[in-house]
């Protein structure tokens, strides 16, 4: 089980934009078989940063989301709502060490 | 609901100890009222790199977090294993919206 931590500046002007936009990506990434979770938060001191917490049961499903037409999609509105490229953080999972406690 | 993002950079031969410790309070703050989540990442390219995600329905519930034995036992416990001061970043929770999909 993985987890990649998405981290994504935001252009000021494009902060609801972006939410709207990951929020129907984060709906349909959760009825993907073997999403874990698909979470999205944003800084308490800076608004324009986010983070997208992506948990998979493996990284070959989490390299599956990459080719469904949500993520696609997604892709294309927020390239230009970014102040600069996203960056992916890859992780194992520790805990929970159980795939049906996620 | 608030995302507490811990970053812990651990000493190469104290990471089963920190892991171990730490697997201990994921089980305790889970039964924490108003605990969303308590995960424990290692970092893909770096296993001295950690992560705690720790979710919890309000900032004053996360803030009780820090009173409870099992918090105090493992702030103690671990203090020795970091390589480095440990960070937290706070997040607002954007998705899921609802606490009853966490």
């Amino acid at each position: 089980m993985i987890v990649t931590c998405v981290y994504v500046h935001v252009k000021p002007d494009d902060i609801t934009r972006f939410i709207d936009a990951t929020a129907a990506n984060h709906l349909e990434s959760l009825k993907e078989p073997g999403n874990l979770r698909f979470d999205l938060i944003q800084q308490a001191d800076d608004p324009t940063q986010f983070m997208i917490y992506e948990a998979y049961e493996s990284e070959t499903i989490a390299a599956d989301h990459r080719t469904t037409a949500h993520y696609l999609k997604w892709r294309d509105i927020v390239q230009d709502y970014m102040a600069q490229p996203r960056h992916g953080v890859k992780y194992k999972i520790i805990e929970p060490n159980d795939s049906s406690k996620w």
